[in-house]
């Protein structure tokens, strides 16, 4: 019997380590921010490095890993182990990384992109408990997604299934993606469209309460910004986040009739915004699906915190049982 | 060893029923058209009835059927066999046909919706033979749909999994889908939209070859006629079938990078609009996926002729192997 599980979240500006009890509990953790710009093999001294002091601190072996789950950013084939591209790590190009760091450990390494990793770990010790199926969406800077089938993750024949952030849900919109095309999720709904959207409102000759310094840079405006203008009412922030809301609700609702889960999880920073977001997630939803809920159908919250990154790639490794 | 299976296929005008070889090859079939008022009961006699006289004039014995499929456009309850609401019968709400047609027989009756068993079909005897999973979309009078995922119907939790009809393409859009909404593919891109987008055309002051009498009633525009509008070279019917396949090709986009299969096929009434219409459906797709397509993709058209209606009903029988 195994005793615990190691997860590793590779962020763009955190590379995260962790020892996680089996059932979902962080035993200790440790965090680096100076990751991004190392090169591969640095990448995979530093990942090896941190589990084994994290294993030697708190007097476990490697032998008592179930396995090291990594999540990270991008286009990961999941079968091979292979990072295809990243925004997160600078130059990294068809890297195989689990087998380069599987060389350092004789337990299992898995790999997998890191809204995978979110939605198994919600699945496994969070919102997901006690179904069978669901699909989790994070909201945050970009989109992601991950999907699950009978108790295991379904990644399609590359690995990148579930990348509902860039489906297409208004191709008439003039919001344009990171990956170069307009009106696909990700570029209606989530942190990176803010700045845009604020500064199209403020050009409308909208009013905001925020307080604002002459020659404001509004790509600084962010997810906090707008929580605070929510906070005080301020109609600008409002807008943007009921316009948020809207693309969320209409991109559940894409995920609803393609897949009819049980449930849907949603994550990620935007969610700070509260009741007043998820609200006009809900109602756009609703409004619809109207009469084509023929059983139960669950919107839920992410119910684990800000350690999702690490808790969901180490429960990759229960993916194998 | 099993010979035979038993397709169904409850169409809108027509209840065919047929006998098929395990090579997915028609043995024999009879065509009703007076089934679509017929009270629960007569419907299930007549299917009944219909299965018995193709077994006795072939010289069958129901013990010869591995299995009895049953197609059916509409929400079903595929766990339970249930038809839960469809627009072919009239009256029929959370009907349990597959029980009925069940105490006539002692081998395995087998409901679904139509989409799905055609999908199973093609997979089975079409475009996805030597694949293990992939996604067909019908593109007709309106547009279903079915997932096929290591060589199983993936239904979701009610069973009707696959609606990329339903899922909303144009949020914006003034053209609104049987279901009620606005913008979903279906009422963009299907033989559903035609009149309309036909209307605005010529209301916006386009110039059709088509030769409409005076007063033409716009509601008669069908694919048949687009087809022959193409064949002249018009430009309001080639016009709309670039509209057509350019929002199918973004349905496409979006199921690629919902589900990353390894292959689509196309089906429908409307793919007889050729080589004009899927080649507009492949460009919009690969200008919105471009260098995102990390394995082999393929779009394919779907290889079962007008008989995939009961070829597919009959193909469920084997998923249960």
């Amino acid at each position: 019997m195994k005793k615990i599980l190691c997860g590793v979240d590779i962020g763009g500006t955190k590379l995260s380590t962790s020892l996680i009890r089996l059932d979902g509990g962080v035993i200790d953790k440790c965090i680096d921010c100076d990751h991004v710009d190392k090169p591969e093999k640095q990448l995979v001294e530093q990942i090896t490095a941190n589990i084994n002091r994290l294993l030697r601190n708190n007097e476990y072996q490697e032998s008592d890993l179930q396995g090291i789950g990594i999540g990270c950013a991008g286009h990961i084939r999941f079968r091979d182990g292979v990072i295809i591209t990243t925004s997160n790590l600078k130059g990294y190009k068809d890297y195989p990384l689990r087998d380069a760091v599987q060389e350092n450990f004789s337990i299992p390494v898995i790999l997998d992109n890191d809204a995978n990793a979110q939605a198994f770990g919600e699945f496994k010790f969070g919102a997901g408990k006690g179904f069978d199926s669901m699909v989790f969406l994070t909201i945050s800077t970009g989109i992601g997604a991950g999907i699950i089938i009978n108790n295991r993750l379904y990644r399609g024949s590359t690995g990148t299934a579930g990348e509902f952030g860039h489906t297409i849900v208004n191709p008439d919109s003039d919001l344009t993606c990171t990956c170069g095309n307009r009106g696909c999720l990700m570029s209606c709904a989530c942190g990176m469209a803010l700045p845009y959207l604020f500064e199209q409102k403020i050009r409308a000759g909208k009013t905001t309460l925020l307080d604002l310094p002459e020659g404001f840079d509004y790509s600084s405006i962010d997810g906090h910004m707008l929580k605070k203008g929510l906070d005080m009412n301020d109609p600008v922030s409002k807008e943007i986040i009921l316009d948020s809301g809207y693309y969320v609700g209409i991109g559940i609702y894409n995920i609803f009739q393609a897949l009819n889960p049980p449930l849907i999880v949603l994550g990620g920073g935007l969610l700070s915004w509260g009741d007043f977001y998820l609200a006009q997630i809900k109602r756009t939803f609703h409004e619809l699906a109207r009469d084509m809920i023929f059983d139960p159908f669950e919107i839920a919250v992410s119910r684990i915190g800000p350690d999702v990154g690490v808790i969901g790639a180490a429960s990759l490794a229960l993916e194998l049982c």
